[in-house]
C-alpha cells in the first residue's frame, strides 16, 4: 500500500492563492488534512479526529491573525498533527519532518519546545494553557513588549480543574491579550462530552468568570473569521473565549461521528492511532475530491511506500489482563466500584462498565475530583479502583492520594501506559516518575507485573490480600517476550527467577524490560558471560533477603522502566543495605536518566540504553571495570 | 497568667437551655468561642479567626439540623479548633481532649479520622470537600443509606481549582443530599481575600454551574436557620450552595478586621497562632460579658495556669534568612519574579513585596495555575521563583512543575513547613515526601539549607548558577542548632564537615535534624563512642566520592526528616553505589516510616525516633548489631 501526501511547492501555491482570504485558509486547511493523514499513517498513530476538528482554525490564526509578536499554542497538546502539518505548509518548520512524526528527531506526539523550535510551550497534559497564556502576557508586559496570545483548547479538557482556576485570576488581571478558542468537537478521548462528563452551560459558566464570549461554527472559516472580529472589538480589557463548535474527523465523512450523545453509542474510532487502509484511501479520496472543487484542478499528490510494521505475534497483552482480572474480581468482591476518567477504552474498563453499570463511575478528565470521591467511597464501605493513565493520575492527585491514605482506607490506583514505551506520544505521557510519585505515600503498596498470569495475581492480591492502598502499575502496549513465562505464585517482596547466572543477575518488571533483559542474558551468553534475571514485581518493600540469596554474592544489575531516581533500584538498594548491606555494594541501577526522548518503541529504548544490546554492553562493561 | 475554660456540665447547661433553638445555638456558640481560646492558647498555635467565623453555624448545624444518618465534615479543616469545641460540647469529643490541642494523642491541628473517631474524612489541604461529599452521597445510594451531608468551605478556599472540577459533576449526578456552606469571612491565610484573587460573581458562578445557590449572614443564627431551611425547600435534584457571609474571629472585637478590602492594609493577625495574652484576655471578657446577657447570669469559668514555654535563644530563621536573600537577589537580578500562593507572610515575601511589587505575582491559593503561569514567565525571559509550603506545591502542582521542567528553562520553587516540625498541624502540612516529588523531575536540582548563611548561599546558587530549575527546602520554625555553625563555602554535592568521629558519621540536613545529630553526637561520646556529623545540603546529586572519603569506611548514618522512601538517605545510598560501592554497604537510614504524628515538636521528634536521644541509642545498637 501506497501513502499520498501534498508536497511543498504545492502547498505554497496554495497558500499564494488569490481569492478571498477565508476560501485560500479552507483549502489550506485541506491541504493540511492530507498530511495530517500522511504523517499518522506513516508514524502508525496519532490524533486525527482532534487535528482535524481543529484544523480551519489553525490555518485561519497562521495566515490571516497572527502577527509576529502574536502567539499560538494549543493546551491539548494531542492536536499536534495538525499545527505541525500547517507550519510546514508555511514553512516554518523544515518540510522533511512530514516524515518524522513520533520518530527520534523527528515531531514528537505532543509538543516539544526543545525538539521543535517553531513550538512555543510543551503540552499534552490538559488544562494548563490559560495559566501559561497569563504567564506570556505577563512576561511580556514586565518586558515592555506587546503581542495577542490564542490559545486552543479541547472541550473534555475543561472537566480538568486547573481551566477553571486559571479563569478567574485572568479576568482579575485584565489580561485582554488572550483569546481562548474552544475546540468544542463535543468527543473526548472515549466518546461524547455529553455521555462522559458534561460541561453544562458553557459560555454562561465562562462569563460567570468575567471572561467576553463568543460562539461560532469553527469548520466554517466564514463564520470564524466573522466571531474572531467581532470578540477582539467588544468586552475592553476581559480576556476572550470563544466556543468555536466543530466536528471531530471533520472533513472526512466516515471520521466524523454519526450517532448522537444522548444516545448510548459506541466508542469512536477515530481519537488516536492510525485508520485502517480502507479509511485512508476513503479520507484522502473525499479531502483530494473537495479540494480539486475549491482549487479548480486537482492538488498534487506525491507517493510513498507505507512503511511495514510486524505485530508481535504473541504478546503479553496487560492491559487485556487486567480487563479479565477486575471483571472476575467484579464478581467475587461486590464492594468493588471502578472508577474512570476518561480511558476507559485503554485501561480495560468497557466489560467491567458493560457488566456492572452500576458499580461503573466515569469521572471524565478530573483526576484529583475522581481520586478524593473514591476517598470518601472507600469511608462510606465500598473498595474503589481509581484508573488512569500513569501520568495522569500520580502526579496530577498526589495531594488527593496521600490524603486519603492517610485515612487508614483501601483505595486502588490503576496506572498504566508506564515507562518510556510506547515512544510515540512524547515526554507528557511516557511516565517515568511514577514509582517515585507513589512509592513515597507511606502505606501504600506498589506492584507491577510482567506477563498477564501476574496482572491477575496482582489485582487478586490488592484487592483480597493488602490492607492498606496499593499502586498498580501498568504496562500498555502488547509486548513480546521471547519466551514463555512460567506459572508462578505471587509471593510479597519476591519475585521469579527466570534464569540462572552466576555472573550477575538483572532485577527488573514488567514486560518491556524483562523481554529486553532476557535477551541481554542471551547476547551475554554468547559472550561466555553467565546473567541470571529475575523478574520483581514488588516497586517496594522487597525483600532483600531474598533477593540477596538469588544474587549470591554476583553483582546485581537494576533495570528500571522509570527514571533512575525513585525507581525499582533504589528500593532494592534500599532493602540490600537493610537485609543484606554487603550486596548493597553490588548492586547497579540501570534506567532512564533525563526527559524520555520520543520516538518508535526501539529508538526509544536505545536512546536511553536500556534495548537488550545495550544492557548486555552496559552490563558487560560494568564487569570489565570491577576487574 | 492563667487561662479559662468552660467546664462541660455548664456546657450542657448552656445546651439544654430552654429557650428560642435559635438564641440557645447563639449561646453554645459563644461558650464554644471561649474554649476555642483556650484551646489554642494552652497549644501555643492553632486558628482562631476561620473557628470564629463559621462557629455560629457549626452550633446551629450540630444542634438542630444533622440527624444521625446525615454528616457534616469541613473541606478548610484548619477550623478544626471550632469543630471540636462543638463536639466537646456535645458530649461527642471527651472533655478532657480539650487540654490537648496539638499534641500527641490529643487533638490534631486538622482533621483526622484515626485520631477523632467523630471526625469524618481527613482535610487540611484544600478544595477537596465536595469531592469528597459526592463519594459519601455515592456510597450511601449504593449501600441502600441516605442521609445528607453539610460541607463547610472557605472562601480562599475557592481558588482551588478542584473546587471548580468537583462542581459539575456533582451537579450532573443530581447529589440534592448536598449542601455546601461558604463561610465568607472575606480574609484569607495573609489579608483579604479581594486583594489576593477575588472570586468576582462567586453566586453567579456555582449557578452557572447548576447549583442552586442561597445567601446570609452566618454570624446570625435567625438568618442562617431560615435561609438553610428556604434552600432545602428549592431546587429539587441539585445540590446546594449558602454563601454565608462571616466576620473572620467574628465574636471579639480585636479579632475582626478593621480596615476595608479596596485599601492596603496589613496583614491580618489572627490567621494562626496564639493571640498575645493582652488580646487573650480582652477576648474572653468580650465573649464572657455577651454571654452573661445571652444567659442572664455569668457563665462558669474554671482557671487553668498558661504552660510555660521557653522560646529558643538564638535561633537559626531560615525563612527570614530567606526573606533577606531574596531581597538582595532580586536586586542584582532584574529578571528575578517572585510568585506567591497566600503565604507571603510564610514564605518571607513582604519585604520583597514591598520593594518590587511589580515583581511580586500573588497567586492565590492555586498552585497548578501559579507553577503553569511560572513556566511560560520563564519561557518568556523572566526567572520565576515559585513560594508556598511544600505540602501544597510540590504534590498538587506535581504536573506542573514536571511539565515546566521539560521546557529546559529554569524556575526555582520554594517548599518551606518541611519535615515533621511544627508538629501541631498534623500530617497534611508536616511534608515528608517532597524530595521524591522533586527529586524525580529529571534536571531538577534540590537543595535544603541547615542554617541561616547556607540559605542565602543555595538560593545564589539557584539564581546565579543553577543550569536548570532547582527546589529550595526550608525548615519553617526558628530552630536552635546547639553551636554556631562555622562560615562555609557552597559546594555541589558536598557539604560541611560539622564534627569528626571514627565510629560513624551522621549525614542529614536542615536546623531541625542538625540539631538532634550534634546533640546525639554529644550524648555518644558520654559513651566513649565517637560520631562524625556532616550537614550535607543536597538532597540530589550527591558527591559519593565524597562522602565514601568522609566516612573513611565507617558506618553512615543517613537521618531523613522525609520519609524514609525517597528522601536524602536514597540520594546519599544511590551516590556510593555508584562511586564507592564498599561504602554503600556502610549506609544506615532513619527517617519518617509512616505517616507522621501530630504533637508538640519534642513528643514529633520522639515518636518517629528522630529526637537526639532515640538517634544516639538506634546508633550504638546499630554498632553493637554489627560487632
Amino acid at each position: 500500500m501506497s501513502l499520498r501526501y501534498v508536497p511543498y511547492h504545492e502547498l505554497e501555491r496554495i497558500r499564494s492563492l488569490d481569492a478571498d482570504p477565508r476560501e485560500r485558509a479552507a483549502a489550506f486547511a485541506d491541504a493540511c488534512r492530507l498530511n495530517v493523514l500522511y504523517m499518522v499513517m506513516r508514524a502508525g498513530s496519532g490524533h486525527i479526529g482532534t487535528s482535524f476538528s481543529c484544523i480551519d482554525i489553525l490555518s485561519w490564526l497562521h495566515l490571516e491573525v497572527l502577527g509576529d509578536d502574536d502567539r499560538y499554542f494549543s493546551s491539548k497538546g494531542h492536536d499536534a498533527p495538525g499545527l505541525y502539518s500547517v507550519l510546514i505548509g508555511l514553512g516554518r518548520i523544515e518540510f522533511d519532518k512530514l516524515h518524522a512524526l513520533r520518530r527520534l528527531g523527528g515531531l514528537p506526539g505532543h509538543p516539544d519546545v526543545l525538539a521543535t523550535p517553531q513550538v512555543l510551550t510543551n503540552t499534552g497534559s490538559l488544562g494548563m494553557g490559560v495559566s501559561k497564556a497569563r504567564g506570556f502576557v505577563l512576561a511580556d508586559r514586565r518586558l515592555g513588549r506587546s503581542g495577542r496570545v490564542f490559545v486552543l483548547t479541547g472541550d473534555g479538557e475543561l472537566q480538568e480543574g486547573q481551566f477553571w482556576e486559571s479563569l478567574q485570576p485572568t479576568a482579575n488581571r485584565g489580561i485582554d491579550e488572550l483569546t481562548v478558542i474552544v475546540d468544542h468537537n463535543k468527543l473526548q478521548s472515549d466518546t461524547w462530552v455529553e455521555r462522559v462528563s458534561p460541561l453544562g452551560d458553557l459560555a454562561a459558566k465562562v462569563r460567570a468568570f468575567g471572561w467576553q464570549v463568543g460562539r461560532c461554527d469553527g469548520n466554517d472559516v466564514h463564520a470564524l473569521a466573522a466571531e474572531l472580529d467581532r470578540l477582539a472589538s467588544e468586552g475592553e480589557g476581559a480576556p476572550k473565549l470563544l466556543i468555536a463548535d466543530t466536528r471531530k474527523g471533520a472533513g472526512v465523512h466516515r471520521m466524523e461521528p454519526h450517532d448522537v450523545p444522548d444516545e448510548e453509542t459506541s466508542l469512536y474510532g477515530f481519537h488516536s492511532g492510525a485508520p485502517v487502509a480502507d479509511d485512508y484511501e476513503a479520507g484522502v479520496e473525499e479531502i483530494a475530491a473537495r479540494l480539486a472543487r475549491r482549487l479548480g484542478r486537482d492538488v498534487e499528490l506525491v507517493e510513498e511506500p507505507l512503511p511495514r510494521r510486524t505485530p508481535p505475534e504473541l504478546p503479553q497483552r496487560l492491559i487485556e489482563a487486567y480487563s479479565r482480572a477486575i471483571l472476575d474480581l467484579g464478581e467475587r468482591e461486590p464492594r468493588l466500584v471502578a472508577l474512570d476518567a476518561d480511558l476507559r477504552l485503554d485501561t480495560g474498563l468497557v466489560r467491567f462498565r458493560d457488566t456492572y453499570p452500576e458499580r461503573f463511575f466515569e469521572c471524565g478528565i478530573a483526576e484529583q475530583d475522581m481520586v478524593s470521591m473514591a476517598g470518601a467511597m472507600a469511608l462510606g464501605g465500598l473498595l474503589p479502583v481509581c484508573h488512569s493513565f500513569a501520568c495522569f493520575v500520580t502526579p496530577r492527585a498526589n495531594e488527593q492520594i496521600f490524603n486519603n491514605a492517610t485515612e487508614g482506607t483501601k483505595v486502588i490506583y490503576h496506572g498504566s501506559l508506564v515507562g518510556i514505551v510506547p515512544g510515540g506520544p512524547g515526554h507528557s505521557h511516557q511516565m517515568i516518575r511514577d514509582i517515585a510519585l507513589m512509592a513515597s505515600v507511606p502505606g501504600m503498596a506498589a506492584i507491577e507485573p510482567y506477563c498477564d498470569a501476574e496482572v491477575a495475581a496482582a489485582l487478586e492480591w490488592a484487592v483480597r490480600d493488602a490492607e492498606g492502598p496499593v499502586y498498580l502499575r501498568l504496562v500498555s502496549p502488547p509486548w513480546e517476550l521471547g519466551f514463555d513465562p512460567p506459572v508462578t505464585q505471587l509471593e510479597q517482596g519476591r519475585g521469579t527467577v527466570l534464569r540462572e547466572g552466576d555472573d550477575g543477575v538483572f532485577v527488573c518488571t514488567g514486560p518491556v524490560l524483562v523481554s529486553q533483559a532476557w535477551a541481554a542474558c542471551e547476547l551475554l551468553a554468547g559472550e561466555g558471560v553467565r546473567f541470571g534475571l529475575a523478574a520483581l514485581p514488588w516497586l517496594k518493600d522487597v525483600d532483600g533477603a531474598w533477593l540477596a540469596e538469588v544474587a549470591a554474592g554476583a553483582p546485581i544489575v537494576c533495570l528500571d522502566n522509570h527514571y533512575v531516581v525513585g525507581g525499582q533500584g533504589d528500593a532494592v538498594l534500599s532493602a540490600l543495605a537493610a537485609a543484606a548491606p554487603e550486596s548493597a555494594a553490588q548492586v547497579r541501577k540501570f534506567g532512564v536518566d533525563r526527559v524520555p526522548v520520543c520516538g518508535a518503541n526501539d529508538e526509544v529504548l536505545r536512546a536511553h540504553g536500556l534495548d537488550a544490546e545495550s544492557v548486555a554492553a552496559r552490563a558487560l562493561s560494568m564487569l570489565h571495570s570491577r576487574v
